[in-house]
């Protein structure tokens, strides 16, 4: 199992009239996660892109478990969990300073090419991912 | 089952390079979606946190079936899908103009006070959205 | 004077922890402003990067006076201020629904071809805006 | 002339389809400055928020240069320009790896109380940011 942790801190513009960071930033973290991880396998996705390959999301999840404060860091545990042909399934786990989870979720990306059409994972990707 | 729809506008800085909306604005359109639904059946969630109860997101699911393009009024609809003691379940359904489903997917709310704790949904609030 | 009023509702993930709406927000507010006066004067911005016109903004301002609060109907006066060759300025004025002033400001738009080299504004657009 | 450097990197979700960082992005990032700068100065914004002491942006400016690439590394060179009795005004400019300019503008805060009426900024405050 590929995993990778990375941190993020929350931002003014993020939190909501709760006191919290608004529920929807959490995807953001997750693109941050999987962004990071994929620059550690040594396949930054800019990099991806330029060949001709989008990963476009499918489907997402979140299960949010305590509220994500103003300022603080969050660290964002991101892992593969699957990988098809021409598709890649993260999973993620947001932790606060002090070691609670957060939230936990997953995202499905497919393969693209620049017509959005499926195209399989390149050879490489499927390595350095596995 | 109380259902309603309301109408959004794809605007500029909800696209991504890849030329579609990003798939964190479909989180965005489901509040507005249950926010117009609570506002049709006399409920306004503004009212309801004036009231002291604040209803916090603690799951989120979505599913992506095509694009939504820049400009594009997209459709949602919006049911609540269950209804707890302390909690509620909504259902979004994304369409675009041509009636196309672009995503679906749900939220579940807790009702909670001012202090982030549970609190029972009062009577009125479970009969409108009943 | 090229001028047009446009509405916009405050959303829930557009206040902050201050329990206003957060100043970043109001950019998106000045899009819509012109997003709705070019389709009003019968030359959607859609339409216009379809046929390879873009307009970048290069000058941003705002100045903030009052507070937008969550679910206010935002009304957003915008006017075409400047038309020049290859470049547009629209002035922006944000009013709650008591008609209170809360923000105004501008943009400066540069219209470029999509290798974002300047382009001279079309005659019909020019026509259009002025 | 106190000066700070901090350094974002430009995420997915704010890129646009002109395939550059959405133009309210950069007013996100000028946030990150400023609570980089007040954090280095040993004032994190969030103990002062715990204090009672708001900074609301009461005035805003940006001029775009060139646009920021996704996954780019932003250099956020931030100072404080002003110092009054009850307002701040901090100057930002916006850098890419290759140290062109991207933009530059400002932001004006008023500190106010949580009643968002103006207070002057307290002593140690000034000194810190002087």
């Amino acid at each position: 199992v590929i995993e990778h942790s990375s941190t993020v801190r929350v931002r003014y513009g993020e939190t909501d009239q709760m006191g919290v960071a608004y529920h929807a930033t959490h995807v953001l973290w997750f693109e941050t996660g999987r962004t990071e991880l994929m620059r550690a396998a040594g396949l930054p996705y800019a990099e991806l892109e330029r060949r001709g390959i989008l990963l476009l999301v499918t489907d997402l999840s979140c299960r949010y478990r305590a509220p994500a404060l103003y300022d603080e860091e969050v660290r964002i545990t991101t892992r593969v969990a699957r990988l098809g042909k021409a598709s890649v399934r993260f999973e993620y786990f947001l932790f606060n300073p002090a070691g609670r989870l957060l939230a936990d979720g997953h995202t499905e990306l497919a393969s693209v090419g620049r017509d959005k059409r499926p195209v399989r994972l390149p050879e490489d990707v499927v390595r350095k991912l596995s």
